[in-house]
């Protein structure tokens, strides 16, 4: 269930402080939800408290810019975790989306100065989300830990001088 | 005419208080006037008033993102749904609109501060358009229902903090 | 002659008050000089009056973003109809100025607050090329046709509410 | 040596009261050297005054972009030439820098408000590089004489109007 | 060991007055670790004091350009160096992640004002990394060496002026 190569946390997480959301899309039912909970657990098990866990929706993949931004712009935010599951279907859907949600994540932490988790699996079968989501035992671990691991060291890390630099 | 994985509703759509307007483009006309026929009365079904549906035509999907732009500078309106289809030709020229009118759709959300639902089809085939059209009976539900319920949605739940955030 | 799913005009066009410039790239001459002719004759059988119609060059397509908002820069200008035609030729050249062509012609429409007619063609022959600019008769209609068409029809569909949005 | 299709100029080109600067990658020198040795000379066939040419250099392309800006942040600097060669190899380096490269030196024409001179080889093989560069007799001419002939045009003809827009 | 077509120094790197900050993902920790190794003795033997060279973390690559410009809000900083290694795996993550992390390293010098180095590996085979990691003896060189070299040239010759462009 180890991800060969997986990081190494370099840090004792402390999520006590912090106020983290958590936005998902709700395509691929199955799968989000075994992410978001794998997320929230993690979140709880590194302090955050449970009424500092804010968790909403979004229809598809393409709206979580736009979620992760409007939660962001409440100022006790500290991270927002983007969670979503797109899979390859017949037409290019996939690509186009996939693209312009990668992109979009990231320039949104440098608009909101906060950042934003990339929890978004972009899977070529539904076999390679469930695996990624820790649904088939014993061969991948619920990604979702990761982001929440994520959430909690980059807020930590960086959130105070990425909010307050100068050149934004 | 269920799609698999098809994401869930989680709360009561309600459209009684918004104007949306629709922005479509008018290449393979069937295609299009099914899923605005589509979008537009599951905008109503959902309580969105005859009088606050706006639908305005662009001659292709490249125009998308200034038409939705210009419509979404109306004060009054609080979302844009763009519709737009796309069949791979034989140049590259399906390549680099679908990834320039995806990109920009995305980007205008946090210029206008309001959201823009991506109702472009990036399809390689017309089967493949028409089925989400909702013109193969059996096949696919029309795709315009879906950006519909997405418009309502975003602009209920997201609507406000997204257009007043102060990092804008 | 007639495009499969060629996007049916919805309103009467009427140039008679507007100013449109044209900028065109240099390469595949015969291409873009049936391209450019064939704009120009629809600019003034749509009203456009000669002297509204301005013509630059560029060396290339990459130049044509530079081109056309140093020409929209100028108040009079409505729209500018960017000309180009790009051919797939053994390197990577063709791929990388198509993409940043296209995203750019795209993008300054929101800089300079007026509509730029994405008239590329990114051809992986130049036959293609040539059908698309109605050089091999009972083929393909000449694009630069459509291209007037559009600038027409953004400029007065959008022009105003386009270039007074608040949110720019 | 001639390029089929290669772009006729359409004026008179004038350098001499030009400033322009070259900065250039260093990888792959033999084909850097011919490429900027071409581009000088042109410049200064084309009455680009030898003291008004102003030569840098960067470790290798991704680094171009800020070389360019860096150099354009001198008044009297009126276009940069950014020259690189960027060969495929066997990771997927090559395709990231090509693309990163390629949309930024479009971008920041517009953030220094000057023509950066795309003088980029995205070659699969050093071979066509050599050829662009005027390196095998006979094939092709170098592309370092397009670039500078670009230089002084897009400076002559653009350079003030994009340089004073009130959009920027 | 060397790499053919290897940028040539053009100028004696002095680092005796530069602070450098390297922030690196930590996933496949033994390429990580080596190119930073290579990377930290490189930048000592160029003359940059020890206590000059600021090492910081982020989980993934993903999280680099958010790492990278709160290290580089700080003041003090002369040039951060991002290093990350991606592997392609079986869906389309290594393509989507790298894609966005290419282009916003090359986008935040120009928020930042500072040269943030490349120092991502975007590989096919983990083979590949560790050869660019300098771990196959007589393979390839230790890549962190280049970037090293590449902090202090584009601090020494371009950090003030493009610190202070007035286009910013």
């Amino acid at each position: 269930m180890a991800a060969s190569g997986r990081a190494k946390q370099d840090q004792q997480l402390d999520g006590s402080k912090l106020k983290i959301a958590i936005v998902h899309a709700r395509w691929n039912e199955e799968i989000i939800d075994a992410l978001v909970d794998g997320c929230v657990k993690r979140l709880l098990s590194v302090g955050v408290k449970k009424e500092n866990i804010v968790i909403e929706t979004v229809p598809g993949s393409y709206e979580l810019p736009v979620g992760a931004a409007a939660l962001a712009s409440d100022v006790s935010i500290d991270a927002v975790i983007a969670v979503g599951c797109l899979i390859k279907g017949s037409t290019m859907h996939f690509e186009y989306i996939s693209e312009a949600v990668s992109n979009k994540i990231m320039d949104i932490q440098f608009k909101v100065g906060k950042p934003i988790i990339f929890g978004l699996l972009t899977c070529l079968t539904l076999e390679q989300a469930k695996a990624r989501a820790g649904l088939i035992p014993g061969v991948m671990h619920n990604h979702g830990v990761d982001w929440a691991d994520c959430a909690v060291e980059m807020a930590s890390k960086y959130g105070a001088d990425f909010r307050t630099a100068t050149w934004k």
